[in-house]
């Protein structure tokens, strides 16, 4: 079934609000099989409306729309779709009863406007709305399907959940499943030649994006049932996970610093870091989980060469290899583990810009990770801003924690 | 100019991202005085890509794309644009030598499916991306401009207001001047009320947003040229800040941590913090601005008591008042200015959640700022999200310390 949405108002077209209806109906319909294949935002013009509904109900089989069934002069969306229908609107009497007593239950006398809220075409059937003054309309003539649902979030969601998916998921044979694989150190390109024998699958399929974290692969199946898209899912990722291997650390809607979390609660084990370069993002990202006060002993900012020796970095150290070096990474990270009493420790040091330091260019990283044993360094090479460079050490830090972490027993 | 946005990703159409790029640009286009009549939303499908961008050069003079620029299979805006103007991509031999250049900065070798952003097209030109490896397109011919640019939204931001932003200014002939005057502290309706007598204003216009950071007044002006423009926005202003008073810290792409940054530079006075629910967000935040390293000496983050107290706040404080107290928030600030030896100390301490501490409700927050001389003292109360109390708290002492640096002699 082929799924068109349609968001409706001139405020989004204004960037006064962002369209989170869609990305929400988005995100339910492939769970109920339907696929959708466009999303439009139009403004509160009739012509402009029933032209972009003319046309999509003539591509697609469902179209769903959002906005513009309030009662002011600019709600225009029954209006749209009558016309397109060739239908007269009419008012219903039992709509009309029940909308003066929404008005009344609140202390108000309906504003005669409301009136309109009241309408409908004998194609279309009332979608109750207890959450408004709008309900909605289930539009169905010649195998096409329109439903039109108010804008306000809360109501729309409720609508969905409680109405329309219902009757939907009774239309479609076929359901969808998706799962997520994230991965780091690899670019989109190069996770994209690796997989590539999949790319091309049409069931399931397989797609690549990049995300500030690192790249994620998106597995898609479609199947008669829930346990058989979950069969085939397993079966790609199974291949997926041999092709790429360890540079998978997590899948939907797990988070670098949830792996890690998770991997240091499991372990009984305690963290500590000294940032240089990072300025405090590695501890604020790992404190982003909830529950991390119960192995985060904390985090220092060591922004000052003055300030990593009263951590307890040694000066001579710094005077011999620089700041920007492996070995300061390293005692930066063996001084948090000792000075915070934790398992592992955290160092990183490097050049986040705008100027180059003791001559590395900006963008030069090193992290180390002591777990008392033995310390893992890691070199990074950043893109030379700023923000990016802190971003990115960040979760390099956290993808060689768990790393680190998956070899500690 | 009648413009359209076409944001392109399977991954929208499957409500996996909400498309913010276009919400961006919405907001942008009328600041040069381009009116958005359509967005749509398309996924990775050469036809369907084909057909919508068709249609937007039939129906409108400028088509702004974003997505689709990446260098795997799915990635086919370029070809699209290709097919639609009947022309033939064609690699760019300085395109390609910068792509090359881009990846052995970083240590790798270019894949060889990156060479698909080094096409290029004879009506377009290239648009540079310094954050990618996607450079984007200004394809004009006939009179009318698509514009391709990169979905992630750093990348396609940048594109906008560095290089495709200014271009387009050229081709309107008023011209349009916007400032933006922050606040903090007060909420959006507080803010809205007393400035309504200028809400309506047309020329002149006078719009409030909620932001992160606090509550923005965009004051924007119509004018024949930019200095009737700015002279009545300057009036405006006058009048606006006669309004708020001392609730303003900064205009247009300033940020809390950049006036503080600017006012600590000014000042000669260096600054370190202690903190507890902010995990780090804090010293993150403020190392955010470039040249933070001149006055910044370092951050402790200190998560459990025993941490606090190796950090130098005393044991019978905290037993005493509890850990959510304003008095360990001033031991926290006096503790980092003096172990840090800064001449400005910040502590924040509170409940981050997900689970009251002490009998104390999660968002209850104290911050304390010591200048040596006397100690300034916040309590804040925020929504009990764990994301929320971290940000709120942050800004909110940012807005503090900006207030104690500006009573500084």
């Amino acid at each position: 079934m082929k799924a068109e949405i349609i968001s409706i108002g001139t405020e989004l077209l204004l960037g006064q609000i962002t369209d989170t209806n869609a990305s929400f109906l988005a995100s339910k319909l492939p769970e109920i099989g339907i696929d959708l294949l466009w999303v439009t935002q139009v403004g509160d013009n009739l012509e402009r409306m029933k032209e972009c509904l003319g046309r999509a109900r003539n591509r697609s089989d469902l179209v769903l729309t959002t906005g513009g069934l309030g009662p002011t002069e600019d709600d225009l969306t029954r209006e749209a779709i009558a016309a397109l229908m060739g239908e007269e609107p009419r008012v219903d009497p039992e709509l009309e009863q029940g909308l003066r007593e929404f008005f009344s239950r609140r202390g108000y006398q309906m504003p005669e406007s409301n009136i309109k809220q009241a309408t409908i075409i004998p194609s279309a059937q009332v979608i109750p709305n207890p959450r408004g003054t709008a309900p909605g309309w289930w539009v169905e003539r010649d195998g096409k399907v329109i439903i039109a649902m108010p804008g306000p979030p809360s109501e729309m969601q409720r609508m969905w959940e409680k109405e329309v998916s219902q009757r939907l998921r009774q239309k479609i044979p076929e359901i969808i499943l998706s799962r997520t694989l994230k991965t780091y150190l690899l670019a989109e390109a190069a996770v994209g030649e690796l997989v590539s024998p999949y790319l091309s699958s049409t069931n399931p399929t397989l797609a690549v994006y990049a995300k500030p974290d690192g790249i994620q692969l998106r597995l898609t199946a479609k199947a008669e049932n829930k346990e058989r898209a979950a069969q085939m899912i397993a079966q790609l990722e199974e291949r997926v996970r041999a092709l790429l291997g360890d540079v998978i650390w997590g899948c939907d809607d797990e988070t670098l610093e949830s792996v890690v979390g998770a991997l240091l609660t499991e372990k009984g084990l305690s963290l500590a870091a000294m940032e240089s370069c990072t300025g405090g993002l590695l501890a604020s990202t790992i404190t982003d989980v909830p529950g991390s006060s119960n192995y985060f002993k904390g985090g220092l900012v060591a922004y000052t060469n003055e300030v990593k020796i009263y951590y307890g970095v040694d000066a001579a150290l710094l005077e011999r290899h620089g700041a920007i070096s492996p070995e300061v990474a390293c005692a930066m990270a063996e001084a948090a583990r000792h000075r915070l009493g934790a398992d592992i420790g955290v160092g990183i040091t490097g050049v986040a810009g705008p100027d180059a330091v003791e001559g590395k260019p900006v963008g030069t990283v090193h992290i180390a990770i002591d777990n008392g044993k033995e310390k893992n360094l890691i070199r990074g090479t950043y893109p030379p801003l700023r923000h990016e460079v802190k971003r990115r050490a960040t979760y390099h830090a956290l993808f060689e924690l768990r790393r680190t972490l998956l070899s500690v027993d």
